[in-house]
């Protein structure tokens, strides 16, 4: 399949559309559409909102009767099936669409295709695959709850350019400068739900909400909590409910937490620990695609440990704070190089004084 | 002052030419001269090695008599001082030179300007700063040594992104990947000399050589050694002569490792370890003007806190090692972040897979 250059040029801004998205959508994917016809785009629409209208629908609505014998660029293959709107495929056949073409395939791997072959069987011209690595970077945490049936797990972390994240005396703040906690923020932002540990709750206090950059709606905030331990005055408790995953059974332990309106999550393992892979199925089934984690060492030490982090979003401070103060993982001692956690790095960039590593764990 | 186009590429190609003498003029700077007369290129040179031609006489020796009425570009003041070869202020006042456009005045406060000075007494327009920042780097070593009576001290360091240089157990090979080995061998070759711990050689026994890359000279073995425990099967004894800072004064126990040719440097402390500060004003009387240092976690903490740290060559892996582990760093503990060894960054990128940050201690 060959795209030409103004194929390429009308997906690049139907995923331009969907990035519109980022922060709205949960649970469902960022998805852009443009309509084009004779070189022109005449409509154009971006999903905003679960319950609302898709990306295809108000592209169409914009071309009016214009979209018949146009193409129809989407970010995603439009659906087949009734959810909570109609399916987008049967828009674009009463519209009249002669050619659709799709950036990349429905990542639930049931219903893979079908939106296309519904399509065709409408006489529509189809294609796949334009832009599909972007399309797919988008979607990453939609795609990851709809093959493996849980969320993209992001962590964050800050630390000395020695790897330091806080002084012995649990002092961190700030080690990066107001850019780089700015650029936190961003990803807090796009994330479905933000993580903590009980740990750094006690430590830091965060309020684990979305401020230093404008934002429509604030994630989820999930504690990971696995005696109950909160105090009664931690700034966390206060605003939306929170989501906790404990291993406490004793319902009169948890029932002013419940009484608060915070939803719990038991969720224990052998060791009276919270099941860290079970919670992150957990989330994944409430909808989540992105979770983004900020906590201490151990929790991060934890989650790594059992897989459950995808991508490390690290912000490197240009100071050294020396071997006498807290890491970013604690992890079991290693006792062969080839068994450290191996990552991928996805781009490294200056955040003013700082700067910051993407980094993805290689999957084995 | 400002200078044209022309005079730009002139002088950008004369620090092209100093840059060849990268690994060889120790303890000389690196010059490259350029003789441009009615817009062409007449003669260039650039210093090989100490005892050998100046720049400017190369170039004048390449020019011959075209060189009257010609523009020279340098990319340092030319000396006006009787060193190992005469003046090459004379040389181009002889050879008829009508202007000369230096990158950066001589860096020896006590001389400087007097090379430009002499020119213009004998009737030559001059000029100086063209290039002055690019001049000033490729002579960073010199300079400190004019300056600051030391070297200047880059000291290299491989981790894991989490700040691990080696496991508990001391496993360390290889953190980073073989393009990072060799751009670390790279910056080796550059080195007048190549700074060690006797830590680092029981541990890893290295020969501290340059082999990754071609190198015409091998740069001094520097080895920290305070109660001279070094065994003689070592590797770093094998091949040319080391020089062993010690705070160990008793005669018996360093006569075998002078007898075998290697020289000893005593400069013992209070707390009877190697008095560092004094090590490095040792290394600028002795001529080194750039030392590259290659230790471990408790040396690179001692030159970090005795403040003869200037550079900080860091090679971070995409793994996670976890806190259980050998970090950079040796440093008290501090109580506050404000009181963190600050840092300027000056460069990163990627190295193969691994990505190299290059950054200055900020000069309190």
């Amino acid at each position: 399949m060959t795209f030409s250059a103004a194929d390429h040029a009308a997906m690049a801004r139907a995923l331009t559309l969907a990035r519109r998205g980022l922060e709205t959508t949960t649970p469902n994917p960022r998805v852009g559409c443009v309509i084009v016809k004779n070189g022109q785009i005449i409509g154009e629409g971006w999903h905003q909102r679960a319950g609302e209208a898709h990306a295809e629908v108000l592209a169409l609505r914009q071309a009016g009767d214009a979209a018949s014998g146009a193409t129809a660029f989407v970010t995603l293959e439009p659906c087949s099936h009734h959810g909570r709107t109609p399916p987008c495929a049967d828009a674009l056949i009463t519209a009249g669409i002669s050619r659709v073409v799709a950036a990349m395939s429905d990542p639930n791997p049931v219903v893979a295709g079908r939106g296309l072959e519904r399509l065709r069987a409408n006489g529509i011209e189809t294609a796949c695959g334009l832009l599909e690595a972007e399309a797919r970077e988008l979607n990453i945490g939609f795609i990851s709850r709809m093959t493996r049936g849980r969320p993209w797990v992001r962590l964050k972390a800050a630390s000395s350019i020695d790897g330091k994240t806080a002084l012995h005396n649990g002092v961190s703040q700030w080690i990066t400068g107001a850019a780089a906690r700015q650029d936190g923020h961003r990803w807090r932002a796009r994330a479905c739900a933000i993580l903590t540990g009980i740990g750094t709750v006690k430590a830091d206090d965060p309020q684990l909400t979305v401020r230093d950059v404008p934002c429509t709606r604030q994630p989820q905030r999930v504690l990971i909590d696995a005696k109950l331990e909160i105090a009664p005055e931690a700034r966390i408790l206060q605003g939306a409910p929170l989501l906790i995953a404990t291993a406490e059974v004793d319902p009169v332990k948890s029932a002013w937490l419940r009484d608060a309106g915070h939803r719990l999550l038991v969720l224990p393992n052998a060791s009276g620990k919270v099941d860290l892979p079970r919670l992150m199925t957990e989330l994944g089934q409430l909808g989540f695609n992105e979770i983004h984690v900020e906590a201490g060492l151990k929790l991060n030490g934890s989650l790594l440990r059992e897989g459950c982090v995808d991508e490390l979003l690290l912000y490197l401070a240009p100071m050294l704070i020396g071997d006498n103060a807290q890491g970013i993982f604690n992890l079991a001692e290693l006792t062969q190089l080839d068994k450290a956690i191996r990552l991928d790095i996805q781009d490294i960039r200056r955040i003013g004084d700082d700067f910051r590593v993407l980094a993805r764990t290689r999957q084995t």
